[in-house]
């Protein structure tokens, strides 16, 4: 299901910058959209229209939107005064392609356009759809995953404890993939009590894929991985398994995806794709 | 008059940043914002509020959001893999007070924190705010200010011609001093063709602008100026001083804000205190 999800995707960015005027920051912006992934962010979005019952093409731009956000992050995370990674899902990343100047505005470039979709496509539309817009932006600046990102480097030269690792993964990668579950939810008319349920479920689902991915990091290899492996180790940033031991995290991660579809029983919606995704996640080799 | 406005910024900037949790990312937006500077962009969208005959605080919020956008590119400008530059406003910059890695994420925090405010403030109240938002957005993105800065990168490595360089400044400096006037005037309620007006007269006080700007980057001293002076002739980039030399070049500048005054005079408002601010740039020293 993720898989197919990921080829409607896939097909959208092509298509997206493909209609764009040839020039340098739009080559580099295509670039890195598309490189590929998981695209976790956008296909959480795309399930969302179909827990509403509703069609997925109202929230292919929002879900575009967050995977510009994501890809943004990464481009500057990769950047040399951050992680100094020269590979990103198996190839150079984009200061190695176009130089460190033109990454770091390509970056720019993709927040701003996310914001562009957002304002264009759903708060043009009424209160849901700026209500939803906010929520995203909100999720990818000081109070969530930018605010994740500072702390992330604050561990780099510091040991952090359970408590500040968990409390930085939550916005670095907790808070956007949330918003990915809550601001579809939101546009289609979700009331807060579900909106507080489905962030919940958010959270923790990103919990359970950050667990996920620093097990990955240690046992997985470059070439299934498509990225640096070890990198963590080398950065000195702490992670959970350098906190737990490879065991004890495959664990924590497996209890987390049973909190996800704990919090998924109370939602009175059909929401078993969320489950089955959520599952998916867990026995990710990538 | 446009001192007067700069102090109501500096104090409404003030006030913003100060009432946020005390953080490292906070400080070093903050750290920037409160750097002074002329404010020309927020002071821009303050006057459109006098000519609308509308409450200024009303403006206020975008108006921080326009300077927080000048704001992150400046920061984003100065790092190593850009201008490499030590100084902005006679202060040490972002990354030479916080690192590299932290300045990167203050100036994406920035351009994040805009779209918060644009989108809680004026998205959510109708489509009038959405536009205005929209408005701001497209001119900082791929299709204004960063196109701009990516223009700029090419014409360090190669001399612009007569007309590259206005394209450049006209997407770099031009289309976001613009919005500060547009964007107002399209929450207000202007009509497209009034609309339009303010956009040709934004663009041509954008140029005057950065004419002014490349010959007091000639003329001034670094202590006026509060910046690097002479960093046009060592970064290699081409300037209106390097192409026409100063005497033209003051012409130039004089006579884009001749054409400002025309532009002005042909919309049914009263104008004035735009003509007297186009008058007040021309004559500047800083």
């Amino acid at each position: 299901m993720l898989k197919e999800m990921k080829t409607i995707i896939d097909g959208a960015i092509l298509n997206y910058f493909q209609n764009l005027p040839d020039n340098r920051i739009h080559e580099a912006m295509a670039y890195s959209m598309n490189l590929g992934g998981k695209r976790l962010r956008p296909a959480l979005a795309l399930v969302m229209a179909k827990i509403y019952d509703e069609d997925p093409e109202e929230i292919l731009p929002m879900a575009l939107a967050l995977e510009m956000i994501h890809t943004y992050s990464l481009i500057h995370d990769d950047l040399p005064a951050m992680d100094n990674d020269d590979l990103r899902r198996g190839k150079p990343t984009s200061h190695k392609v176009f130089g460190e100047a033109l990454a770091i505005l390509a970056g720019d470039a993709l927040l701003n356009e996310a914001m562009n979709v957002l304002l264009e496509t759903y708060a043009a539309k009424g209160p849901r759809g700026a209500a939803a817009a906010l929520h995203i932006s909100r999720s990818a600046g000081r109070e969530g995953m930018i605010l994740g990102q500072v702390m992330d480097l604050e561990h780099e030269t510091r040991r952090a404890s359970y408590e500040e690792l968990m409390a930085c993964h939550r916005e670095k990668t907790g808070k956007l993939i949330a918003a990915a579950i809550t601001a579809p939810a939101i546009y289609f008319g979700a009331d807060p009590e579900e909106t507080a349920k489905f962030q919940a479920f958010g959270l923790k689902l990103g919990l359970a894929f950050q667990i996920q991915d620093d097990i990955l990091d240690k046992t997985a290899t470059a070439e299934v991985l498509g990225k640096s492996i070890g990198k963590d180790e080398k950065s000195g940033k702490t992670t959970y398994v350098e906190l737990f031991g490879i065991e004890k995290s495959k664990e924590m991660a497996r209890e987390a995806t049973l909190e996800c579809l704990d919090i998924l029983a109370g939602i009175p919606r059909d929401t078993q794709i969320l489950a089955d995704l959520a599952k998916t996640l867990m026995e990710r080799s990538y």
